[in-house]
């Protein structure tokens, strides 16, 4: 087993991928890492790090994708990008799959372009584990999928109760349909027409959710347009940030400076916990091969987490359980 | 100035509602308040409270309209819904706004086809006020529009404009459109033809900004189609919900009971602010008439800052300045 990991994608790239990289290479011997980009400083971080663990070998690619660039400049402008160099690897059989922090539509579209779709799956799409009192909510999709068909939401269920299955040990996971009401026939025409095609799929589907449900672990995979789902996560993101901010500010007023280190100890902890990337990535499921996207503020651990959840996926024969989903 | 109370809508109706008028009624007693509903128990809710002021009287209507029916079925079926008769009131001249924390589809669809919209307004929108660090940000529309278009949007932002001017003081509010990205050109359909539209009006455009930038208080106003701004607020009140639990209960695990009274007091605080009931409910923007809509979990104090909104827009002469707005 070899993933390739995008040395130069995210905040704290090229230093903490290849941190987690070593770690995670330590961590599981028997399996290859291969990190792409900058030959020199990926060499540099590699000896800061204590060394290149044979396990571990390099894969020089001369650009590298900002975060802010247009995706169809940077696809068709960089193809020696470390993105789509890793991607690459996939597609030659050097690599079972790519690890990037970088820039999400990047990753998308390059995995898109390069790798295709899994057989009958028009779309892929991005999901990603929320933290609920219980557990974990799948979400799906956050961001590959801006426009979304029926179809494509039905795909994204059978693909989520499978990670879920196979990620959260949920034997059959429940799905639910994000809308803005629960009763039946509440929603926008997608909605609609994606709970006539849901109602008959072999999963127990639960019919709408609401936002507040995410949270509250109502179901074990709750499916939704890209864009929407995007919106969603980022919201929560802010949400859960603010709310911890000004909680410590408050608990700090209330119990003077000894309340301080207890607050912050406490809120590290639900940082952590709200923070997806630390869970190991989110996988673009659907890919013919195996993306795993990390958050852009990934540090060591969430790369090494990254490369576990790639190794659970690949092991579990995520995409031949789809294929096979599909077909019954 | 005399507003209609929705007294059977929300959770804790009628004895919340009313409780909350009276206390409204005490506060402003040149204003006139009426109760809509079922008259009995509002005046056995009125004697609870201490008795009925001389501000406040009775209208009665014999239907409810429950939290989860559907609101076609409740608009055309009961016309003598508390909700229906309380925006009857506003449409004879006999009240200058309505207040409801009844079904919100419902009241609504109850305003739209009553009262009509604003020379010029295509859709209202509801505007909730969400706490940030610093103060607020107003979210335009959280669920009136389903469907919008890149007008509505642009509606939206004057609309969103003034009320951030009114009621929070801001001289020259600026607006962002929420995407899935800050750059120019990330986005769906509508938000491409907003962007276009929202560039040459004449307040502070800030382009798009993220589901992160709510609670950042990137930008006074943010505008959305009503799908994505309903999820949105919903999935965030269920993530400072969960947020808060999870945190009180890590907090007494390390502080012991010593930290238990502190992190009640707390969390409560927190939980208000981000209720956005709290400030008074949410004004659904662009009707002729004045529609204030209040959470379903509504109390007492949530009703009395809804009458005291109530007031602020229609001594600021909202509706005037929309339309003077619009001219422009």
């Amino acid at each position: 087993m070899r993933f390739a990991v995008d040395a130069m994608g995210g905040d704290h790239a090229p230093k903490q991928v290849v941190l987690g990289t070593v770690q995670a290479a330590r961590r599981w011997p028997s399996c290859g890492l291969t990190l792409v980009g900058d030959a020199t400083r990926i060499e540099a971080e590699l000896q800061a790090a204590g060394g290149r663990p044979a396990n571990v070998d390099i894969e020089p690619a001369s650009q590298v994708v900002g975060m802010d660039e247009h995706v169809k400049d940077a696809v068709r402008k960089k193809p020696d990008s470390s993105i789509q160099k890793a991607v690459n690897l996939v597609r030659a059989g050097k690599a079972d799959g790519v690890i990037s922090a970088g820039h999400t539509g990047v990753v998308v579209a390059s995995s898109l372009l390069t790798l295709g779709t899994l057989a009958g799956i028009k779309r892929p799409g991005i999901a990603v584990p929320m933290p609920t009192e219980k557990g974990f909510t799948t979400l799906i999709d956050v961001g590959a999928n801006i426009y979304c068909k029926p179809e494509h939401l039905l795909q994204y269920a059978h693909m989520g109760a499978l990670y879920s299955r196979i990620l959260r040990g949920v034997p059959s996971a429940t799905v639910g349909l994000l809308s803005i009401g629960e009763e039946e026939g509440k929603g926008n025409e997608l909605v609609l027409r994606a709970t006539e095609l849901l109602s008959q799929a072999p999963f127990p589907f639960k019919g709408n959710v609401e936002g507040l449900d995410i949270f509250k672990g109502t179901v074990d995979v709750i499916v939704c347009e890209g864009f929407v789902g995007n919106t969603v996560l980022k919201a929560c993101e802010g949400c859960a940030e603010t709310f911890i901010r000004i909680a410590m500010a408050e608990m700090v007023g209330v119990l003077g400076t000894a309340g301080d280190g207890a607050a912050k100890q406490v809120f590290e902890k639900i940082r952590t916990r709200m923070d997806y990337a630390q869970y190991g990535g989110a996988p673009l499921l659907g890919v013919n091969g195996l993306t795993i996207i990390g958050h852009g503020r990934s540090e060591a651990r969430a790369v090494e987490n990254a490369v576990r959840v790639a190794i659970e996926l690949t092991q579990a024969r995520l995409n031949q359980q789809i294929l096979q989903s599909l077909q019954k």
